[in-house]
């Protein structure tokens, strides 16, 4: 089948084995998969990942140096079932999704980082079936495939803990950003404020639904929210995750914010505790989600309680996974480019 | 009258004038004031901690080149009221107890690191009676003192949201540390687990409350967690205070850990976010306390609800204040010392 593989920082686009579906696993086609930020960044900085990964006590964790397939975002179609899956409510041809790790006689794998189990920058893929979740009410692949950063953003704001009358400071409208927006929205918080350089990223951060947009270039974030809010405390939301933004925040937000800490900051990062210790500051780190919050994210796109659609900027064949990732470093041009195996080599917008 | 005066980083015992109540004002006489740890730090990097200071927005900052009278941990017999104080529930002769802080015409004064108002290092001192709550129960001077200290670690538990059946990893068993685990006993928190180098303090931490204590040169805090606790996830008070600890905390501590850090790192720090961010760790950052928890914690005191005597070590008079300053450097000879103007210039043990 045909599939781009990461091999040794680069994207090869060529033929690979036709996964075959092993006891109590699906066989599907994948219909969308969307490009994640950490899919860029593993391709060029696996190793020094996996080092600190290493330090968080993850185990599991595959060779960067041997081939693998990325694609973590995916929605596929059932097309056959393997031995063991008897009595799990799938059927051929029905679209499914699924936390992207499958459960193997020789343990976990994490799909879109394994190298014994390819992600979905690929025609077919091998899932565990029982961690398949059928997808409901008619919709469409694409956005299903959202279901998997989204319950990011779903997870991120549980963990926050807003209180009904709070309201958000996003910081930072990458894709993680923009869910984060689109979830918030869809609570009914108010204002949501978000602070990007990118006017794109603005733009979509308003379609998202925030209630204004900063620019920091031109203003502070946190003279924004006060604009926006005047004297109420903000819950932070930090979705850059780079070096010296959890200082530049413990030196802006005023005493007692409390702030989730989504951006995934892979270096060393310094700051002044003193500056937290006597505002109170609280950091909520988060990553991922749970299984109920990932099925909760797949009904909630469903039934359009959350809207994320603008979220997805461009649509791509395999042959152009090279492409679009080049594309996606410059912010200017796309949030989310999703991968639809059937589509061409060329990024067509949505 | 006499006083320990702090000039340009020494403690000089002399006599200054003494203080005259003003409008709404009541003037005690210091029967006891703890040494805290931040006297000694003040004394010593005054000038860096004000910088710092001012990145967090604290106005009215004092001027360390010119005299000022530390001593915040107090409780004072009223002696006299000045005018404008009919109607307050105060009489010559009642122990009183109050937050470092007076209200004057020109501002608030932080009592201790003030120019103008004199702390408790001294015979007598100014208090703004509206702020002053008369000791209940006929608790004696030396055990009101604590309660300042104690409130901080009332608000710091407050602030960690422990719930019912949770325990409590306490890293650090200086003063604040020793606060904690009293406190955490009166709540009924157990184990409680307390971490020092300091054979005295953990003994100190053991007659306050602890469970059980931990020699981190022979195993780590969380291998001794572990042993008391299982597999149970802490929460963690980090009462140390030095540059390096966060980190330390990142790595070792269990996904989903919530964090209170009570100890005051003056310097830049810095850590791995990442670490943070896959296990999901929560950072509350705390001080000081609100005027219902410093009010309860003298309650708590009065009542016999918490016992935190064991924190008291030793008694010095006003002429001893220098020689106590030197000895609080060495963990292993006292926790606090507390002032008692009446008392001789050698340190008591208590």
């Amino acid at each position: 089948m045909r599939a781009a593989v990461a091999r040794r920082g680069q994207m090869v686009v060529e033929d690979i084995g036709d996964p075959v579906p092993a006891s109590g696993e699906a066989l599907v086609a994948v219909r969308a998969c969307g490009i994640c930020g950490s899919d860029l960044h593993t391709l060029r900085h696996a190793h020094s990942m996996l080092a600190l990964a290493s330090m968080t006590g993850a185990e599991d964790a595959f060779d960067p140096d041997a081939d693998y397939v990325m694609g973590h975002e995916f929605c596929g179609e059932v097309l056959e079932l393997g031995p063991d899956t008897d009595g799990l409510p799938l059927r051929p041809g029905e679209l499914v999704v699924s936390m992207p790790m499958a459960f193997t006689p020789t343990g976990l794998e994490l799909l879109g980082f394994s190298n014994r189990y390819p992600g979905a920058f690929a025609e077919r893929m091998q899932l565990t079936a029982a961690m398949c979740l059928p997808v409901p009410n008619g919709l469409d692949a694409r956005t299903a495939s959202l279901t998997e950063p989204v319950a990011v953003a779903v997870h991120a704001v549980n963990k926050s803990a807003m209180q009904p009358g709070e309201g958000a400071l996003v910081l930072g409208a990458g894709p993680i950003g923009l869910a984060l927006i689109a979830v918030l929205k869809a609570r009914g918080v108010a204002p949501i404020v978000a602070a990007d350089f990118s006017p794109r990223r603005r733009d979509l951060a308003a379609a998202m639904g925030a209630t204004s947009v900063v620019d920091p270039a031109v203003e502070t974030a946190m003279d924004g929210w006060v604009q926006a809010a005047g004297g109420a405390t903000p819950v932070v939301f930090e979705a850059i995750g780079i070096p010296g933004i959890l200082d530049d925040i413990c030196r802006s937000v005023p005493s007692q914010t409390r702030v989730t800490v989504v951006g995934v900051c892979m270096e060393n990062d310094s700051f002044l505790p003193l500056v937290a210790i006597a505002k109170e500051l609280q950091f909520q780190f988060v990553i991922y989600y749970d299984p109920s919050e990932f099925a909760d994210t797949l009904r909630m796109l469903a039934e359009g309680e959350i809207d994320a659609t603008p979220l997805l900027t461009g649509s791509v064949g395999i042959d152009g996974i090279p492409a679009a990732f080049e594309t996606l470093g410059r912010p200017e041009t796309h949030a989310k480019i999703v991968v639809e195996p059937g589509a061409g080599a060329a990024i067509t917008p949505i």
